[in-house]
């Protein structure tokens, strides 16, 4: 009999399901559309459904909890609590109905606490007690690990780095404030710096031949590696706000290891070597040389499935 | 037969040591001139005799360890590591060399370490799991506990929220970089913003009869309490700086309390009431109404020696 956990990986338009074993081998995978449900109990029906047939589909395995990463989850209180990117309003008691369904045990956090627990338990800090995890995508996500514990905080809400201030005045964010890190710190905060030195500047770039919506982290970084200019310095811009983030993080939990993780944190050396040197300039002296800066090493497709079942794992093993 | 513990406040001219019963009464008090011991072995010969001997001044106690607060002291080493206010040079095992001498269990850690420690221990953080203590003085130290355990890190310096940058490019700070939170939130960075004001303003002020080294947070407060109005305004920033500093930390541990401690924090309402208002401008608007800022319960005669005790007691309760 080979015990199972299923990782449950809610997004705004679909949900990723899986069943991971104490490995983190994926054994069967699904999905849903999260957008079609209208009502939270609707879904919890739909994916309770699609589990046990998950389950079916196998023999000799028996499943012992659902983890499930979702926008604005609150993991001491097991709730999603008002996600403008989720159809369900209000603050929904989501794991307790989920238990209640399924009759399997449920935690739930959000997708950063989820990376991090997927890094803990399956990826590159199996050793590490302390750590970070930063997310780059359409905003920055963070998981902070404390002596081996993601750190929850009063509220279960800790660990949103993304919005630590640190330009005052700053750009505007869509927390309601200016200067969160953030809003340049992020794939949409590269986007805002090539932007802005399209007007600081005069040189010639392909990127004045996109739209502003057309331009992606991922066309800066081929603009860049084809010897941009703009779009060099607007990589370089972004490294150095990721590096200021970075050291600002230090100082409050001295981690071991930083791991970035998301699609700009897939360019590779155009990104990791900006970041490395200027963390290195920026962070308090006492910590230099004291932690490393390195890629996730869950693989990008599988990680929120793993990372949601690790908040299972992480209590079995 | 009543257990005590040894607390000891190592400061670069005065080192106080207290015996400290588990309610936090202080049982016997003592001292001994840091600054006349060229080498740490010395010293720790004289502590081993002021403790032996203000054990001795007591009938039926027992001691069982000693908790002592240093500068640039790392838990989870033991040591004192190149601290610039001693006379004892390079990386000193000091817990170690005070457990041979005295036979005692001996833990050590910076002092807003401490002061977190005897905030939990014997003051306002007794039933709190997540809280963070900022002592404003000279610097801006700070001691985070989260899940009920000081962060040390993975280095043992964790909790330098003083080395946060919050004005990049900013005032020259004694780590060497530019823009730390305490170049502007603490004792000192308040004289500096009044320094600046007597530069930016052209108003009257009693400050600008005092040579700059005259300048003190007390009597900026008490210039300030007389409606002097560049003393009014560099209270004011400073309270806007520190608020910063706890908006992004708050982000990070989502704390239940926030508590003041040193010279700064007993401007009492003066000081308190700007710090609370601009929270709630500046930090994110999840955390808003989450936590509480208040002063430290501490007396600050007897905070040091007491938390410094709290590094034993926290073991033994």
């Amino acid at each position: 009999m080979k015990i199972v956990v299923a990782g449950v990986d809610i997004g705004g338009t679909n949900t990723k399901i899986g069943l991971v074993d104490a490995d983190g081998n994926l054994l069967a995978e699904g999905g849903l559309e999260t957008g079609t449900y209208a009502q939270a109990e609707d879904f919890i029906i739909a994916l309770d459904e699609k589990i046990r047939e998950l389950v079916s589909g196998h023999k000799d395995i028996e499943i012992r909890g659902i983890g499930i990463g979702a926008p604005n989850a609150n993991y001491n209180k097991g709730t999603i609590e008002l996600a403008p990117n989720l159809r369900w309003k209000g603050i929904i008691p989501f794991a307790g109905m989920t238990e209640k369904r399924t009759g399997l045990m449920t935690r739930i956090t959000n997708d950063a606490n989820a990376a991090a627990l997927g890094e803990m338990i399956f990826g590159g800090a199996r050793e590490t007690k302390d750590f970070i995890i930063l997310t780059l995508g359409t905003g920055l996500g963070s998981g902070i690990v404390v002596n081996g514990e993601v750190v929850y905080g009063h509220t279960g809400f800790a660990g949103e780095l993304g919005h630590m201030i640190v330009v005052e005045g700053g750009r505007d964010c869509g927390c309601g404030r200016r200067g969160c890190l953030e809003t340049y710190a992020s794939a949409t905060g590269l986007v805002r710096t090539v932007i802005a030195l399209l007007s600081e500047r005069r040189d010639d770039s392909v990127l004045r031949d996109m739209k502003s919506t057309e331009i992606t982290s991922r066309r800066v970084a081929e603009a860049s590696a084809a010897g941009d200019a703009i779009a060099a310095e607007a990589l370089d811009r972004t490294a150095h706000m990721i590096a200021l983030g970075i050291a600002n993080s230090v100082i409050f939990s001295s981690p071991e290891k930083i791991f970035l993780f998301g699609g700009l944190a897939q360019a590779g050396e155009a990104i990791f070597n900006p970041i490395i040197k200027y963390t290195n300039e920026l962070v308090q002296p006492v910590f230099r040389g004291t932690f490393t800066i390195q890629p996730s090493l869950l693989p990008e497709a599988r990680a929120a499935v793993l990372g949601a079942s690790a908040l299972i794992w992480k209590g079995l093993k």
